[in-house]
């Protein structure tokens, strides 16, 4: 009986990837793992449903409307949103069994069921480090933030990259001394338009909401500090603002820079931005944005920061800590549609191996070879013409083809064809993987 | 304002891992995954949630009550329950642009909501490869499917194993040849208990079931088939079944024997056994189940098969396919379980940094030159005491570690303590990397 066929597509929002897309998506994921373990971070995949009441321990607001939540028989379900509040439940229910300071990453998809637009996902990966200290945590993992941070934008070269650095004790010093720290949200969200409204509109804004020309001054002298990340610190000193808090991060902001130096990150690698906050409850000192020097526009790539309390929902214990988070779906996504990337040319297949006869002995053995050289091998094995395996291999995009043809198969060899430059070099079977190391230039 | 802590806590029926466990459990993804690449599998990563017209397409039963299904607005939303209903869609989807045939893994996360019991998931991992063909598949793709499950299980190295073969099309004609199409399910259910219940007891059974004598020893004789696979072939073609699908699938399974040597599989890794069948309304072809000798209480732990039309619920197109799964979140509880693997007892981290003053400097470049070098090394920053540096040592399972003293400081050099042997050595920096290879007997 002919039943109706329902069409095949995906939900709005979420990112789908042709292979050779993925592939190259899979490239990034392995690299920032890499430079992730690299530093010995652990590795950490907690369930994608967790009870409501966990994950919403602490959400509000935007967050708590755009969470996926339903109900399985009585219970109260939902799909985590990021990766943050997931590390508090699983240190505070584990505490006993880890090492501090604990240091673990997790990269994996996080769920926002926001309205789709552009750059925005429903779905997405994060990928995220922190270290969390048992009641305390050395100021030198605020370095080794931005050292990791470095190393990943290094391997995945795309370009010059800054990674900017503030602290929010110098921030909220400064705003508690000029009994504005009430205000702190609002100033802030118009300080970020600077750039695109200019210092007069920024004035009249301020105005608006504090009145006060005195302290509006000192705002805009703040902001306005320029010049290398010495000069922005001599700057900060000489701004004479007597507050605990402001004394503080100014200390800790140039002992991160000091380390910084320390960990060999280059000088036009990272500076210091006052005008930077993340989220406004949520961070304690040190944050971080990072932008590509050539793509602006992108925003920031990689973006985190020190906080007092990462369990404070779920123990009495004090557990301060420091993150970082790539939002890989959101850079790839930009990358892609802004050709600052594009899709690689070849498959996961290094050699495709056509037989051109029926024999397929000769055939499995080549490839049992080549695979056992760790040269990811594929087969063609259907009984069809030429045309269709050289079709085939074209659409595979994979950069050699093995031919074997009942020459090879009578000689003992094996044809081998480089489809970039479509030369084909005859070779005898024991001489393929010397052939192909040379042709890679290995 | 004191809060009400919330426990922290995880839903029965999920598997979170402790960090050794986890990158225990990571190295078999990762092993799997190498394998899956080394035969030219693409990666795909569709998405966790799909529309629940397109997942329940062709659920049904059992299945359809596990669902995780939920709205979000007016959409009807289902998390998936495996990862072959995803591809279908995939491939219905994308069918122009994929090179055929396809060769696909996705190694993720799936969701049952089923009653939590010991060795059930609700949230697991499957590891799956499949090759889809436009209208035809080679049969050589049936005897790629054990090449590729014989080299992930001889790389995973839990022992002995064997891969079990059969063929639907023989055992639909079979039955269909003794008038007992309609009774294959009760039929098959009942021999899978012979090891349980024995062969007079299995008699009494189909009795019951089929009530015709000549019948039911014909069926004994056909299950009683013993010997090499050369022999079962030539038992089998000597009961001189005369039916075109008994006789179809004897010479596919003949084949895929023939195909399996030449593949390189040693012939005690694998074996035809008529009793197997897997999902009855899917498969269509070669069905596999695969036992680790040493442990068949375990059960099948790679199993998978032909089928004839992967995507009729999405398109008219015909696109037959051949697949395996690993129940990977299964296999590791129950290896874990039975203590055939234990948590490394190393951490991600190859060396441990432990400064024993307080300048960092030379502690960062130290561990800049290790991680140069490909050597993942982790730092311990805090100022703390010698035995809580050695006990967050210990803890971390580091095999191990670099100490930095004021003399090893003073005189450019690093002392290396194997934490196995406890043996120290103190090195010049420029031969640390060369002392720590000579320890790892590299």
């Amino acid at each position: 009986m002919a039943k109706n066929k329902i069409k095949p597509r995906i939900l709005p929002g979420f990112m789908e990837l042709l292979p050779r897309e993925q592939i190259l998506f899979n490239s990034m994921y392995d690299t920032i793992r890499e430079v992730y373990e690299s530093f010995g971070f652990l590795p950490l995949d907690t369930p994608v449903i967790e009870l409501s009441e966990t994950l919403l321990a602490k959400a509000g607001g935007e967050t708590e409307k755009q969470i996926y939540r339903f109900s399985k028989g009585d219970t109260d379900l939902s799909l985590r949103f990021d990766l943050t509040v997931p590390l508090a439940r699983y240190v505070a229910e584990h505490s006993a069994d880890l090492a501090f300071p604990f240091k673990r990453y997790q990269m994996s998809k996080v769920y926002r069921g926001e309205r789709p637009q552009k750059g925005r996902f429903r779905e997405f990966y994060q990928c995220d480090i922190d270290v969390i200290g048992n009641e305390e945590l050395d100021l030198t993992y605020d370095a080794e933030m931005p050292a990791v941070i470095y190393n990943v934008f290094k391997r995945l070269d795309f370009g010059e990259f800054v990674i900017k650095i503030n602290n929010r004790k110098l921030l909220n010093g400064f705003f508690e001394e000029l009994n504005l720290s009430d205000k702190i949200g609002d100033i802030l969200r118009n300080i970020d338009k600077i750039d695109k409204i200019g210092k007069s509109a920024l004035i009249e804004e301020l105005n608006e909401i504090i009145g006060d020309e005195c302290a509006i001054n000192k705002i805009i002298e703040f902001i306005s500090i320029e010049g290398s990340s010495d000069e922005k610190l001599e700057s900060l000193k000489n701004m004479s603002v007597s507050n605990k808090k402001f004394e503080e991060g100014l200390t800790e902001l140039e002992n991160v820079i000091i380390y910084l130096r320390k960990f060999g990150i280059e000088e036009d690698c990272f500076e210091i931005d006052l005008k930077i906050a993340r989220g406004l409850d949520y961070y304690t000192g040190t944050v971080y944005e990072t932008v590509l020097k050539d793509y602006p526009g992108l925003g920031s790539v990689c973006s985190g920061g020190r906080y007092d309390n990462l369990t404070e929902y779920y123990t009495n214990k004090k557990l301060p800590g420091i993150g970082i988070s790539i939002g890989l779906t959101r850079l790839f996504s930009q990358l892609i549609t802004e050709k600052i990337i594009s899709p690689a040319t070849g498959s996961i297949a290094k050699i495709l191996v056509l037989p051109m006869q029926s024999d397929m002995e000769y055939t499995i053995k080549v490839a049992d070879m080549l695979r056992k050289n760790n040269i990811p091998t594929d087969v063609y094995y259907s009984q069809k013409a030429i045309k269709h395996k050289m079709k085939y291999a074209d659409r595979l995009g994979v950069p050699f083809v093995v031919v074997i043809g009942d020459d090879e198969l009578a000689a003992g060899e094996a044809t081998l064809k480089n489809m970039t430059t479509g030369i084909q070099t005859t070779v005898k079977l024991e001489d393929l993987i010397s052939e192909y190391k040379k042709q890679i230039g290995e």
